[in-house]
């Protein structure tokens, strides 16, 4: 067992986390519902935020971190349970509202930590973006698929893709390009892409 | 080539070999078959039968056994042409309780191998019982999606996912807990778990 | 970074750039296509181009070789892109042709080299075949099930997966019974297999 909580796995938590809660959000909206059951949305939850962490882990060659420390799991089906307590307690339009801003917190996170440790294995810039695009969508592709909906990821959706390559690249420049931190680069790369997307989305 | 059969191997080819039938019988279901080819529901039957382990083994980073060793292969093949020979030879009132009870029998298996290879590897305890709800449910996940079908796991399944949690759960309890070799916690486990399911079934 | 071309390396990127071709057509034809955006049919091109090496590499338990070196990328991009070039500019004929030209290329060479770096890591020659067979369609199906359309995998296909057997195996007679080179081996691996599935289609 591994409780450590290096700067990488704060960020790779709080990506588990946010995305575990975006993906139980959307497993409740009209179009996702499938007459899904408590234990199936939170099983979306934790597919939703750990998929994308153990797509990047399995492609780098590693055991997933998921898997030898029990934060991730714990925190995604309390981030699934809450968000299932919030849909059932609020409003449309209150839920509608969340779900943009939920997404936008969202995407951002496993696409810079996955161009954050292709980049530590020595692998070239361009798999970098690549681990983050794959990282950042692979949760949500699956939610998706899961609920019979053609994935977002291919659909006019206010630049979902563009958000994760934008997200990936910037930690990219900042910590190869300026040679800053890890914190500042993954603060300056996650605020590039919220700012962007919820602009983006907002613009409709 | 390994065709040596320890333990752990027997375990695993009950699993393939009894997910295999299972997934065969289930690509022939009215709601499941899309016509199909024979070939197409040998390889829905190979997919069901092996996903499960092969999922297991690279979250263990591990060669997935079912590609060293033929049998995995053989005995999958064998069972989903056993089912299909099966399915067009007999009625419809059988062919249900048939499947019913398959699904019953099939499903505890890679639920129990997968915790102990998992425990053998040295994970916590939580990451073990996560390991074994993925190997149990992969297979069926994959034909599910396949034949375009809301995935059983999320929907209400007469305790489909708590099946494979309580099998997971007791082989840690029989071989972690109270120290029992490998077969009488894989039997104590099966048992508890096939009861539990059948007598959640037929209750309805 | 590996910019290195080896015989395996060049049939891996010929393999790489047929399918993400074959990918982005299929995409926008009237039964896959679901308002997809550019972005999002190049997506397609990319998972279909490189999804099937990718699961062969997890498979041996190596680093995706399509994450180490750059050209799988940049030339399953091009692909797509021309791909989607002609498409616009073509009439419904000429498209129709096509694809079924592009889908006999595509389809040996993932098998081909599936099977050959699957002899090379010392596997069975069983496993060979069935990580030829997993290689060549992994991309399809993936491509398939994301625009949710029954993946031709299963259901009647001109000998769809009976031409990557054949591929597979005919590679492995040559290579190792015959003790032929890799590219000996794979040339009349693929002519056999291009052949034999080309006259399954046109007699339909």
């Amino acid at each position: 067992m591994d409780w450590r909580f290096g700067d990488f796995t704060i960020i790779d938590l709080i990506a588990a986390t946010t995305n575990a809660f975006n993906a139980a959000l959307l497993a409740r909206r009209p179009d996702h519902y499938k007459h899904f059951t408590v234990v199936g949305i939170l099983l979306l939850g934790v597919i939703g935020g750990l998929a994308g962490g153990i797509a990047r882990d399995l492609l780098l060659l590693q055991t997933p971190v998921a898997l030898l420390n029990p934060a991730y799991l714990i925190l995604a089906l309390i981030a699934a349970g809450t968000a299932l307590a919030i849909d059932y307690r609020s409003g449309q339009a209150l839920r509608s509202g969340l779900f943009q801003f939920a997404t936008s917190l969202a995407l951002p996170w496993y696409a810079i930590i996955g161009a954050a440790e292709a980049l530590d294995a020595g692998l070239p810039y361009l798999a970098a973006v690549l681990i983050g695009v794959v990282s950042a969508t692979a949760g949500r592709y699956l939610v998706d698929l899961t609920c019979r909906v053609t994935p977002k990821l291919f659909i006019r959706s206010e630049w979902y893709v563009g958000t994760t390559i934008l997200a990936a690249v910037a930690y990219l420049v900042c910590a190869a390009g300026f040679r800053l931190g890890v914190w500042p680069a993954t603060l300056i790369a996650f605020v590039a892409a919220f700012v962007f997307r919820y602009a983006a989305m907002l613009r409709g």
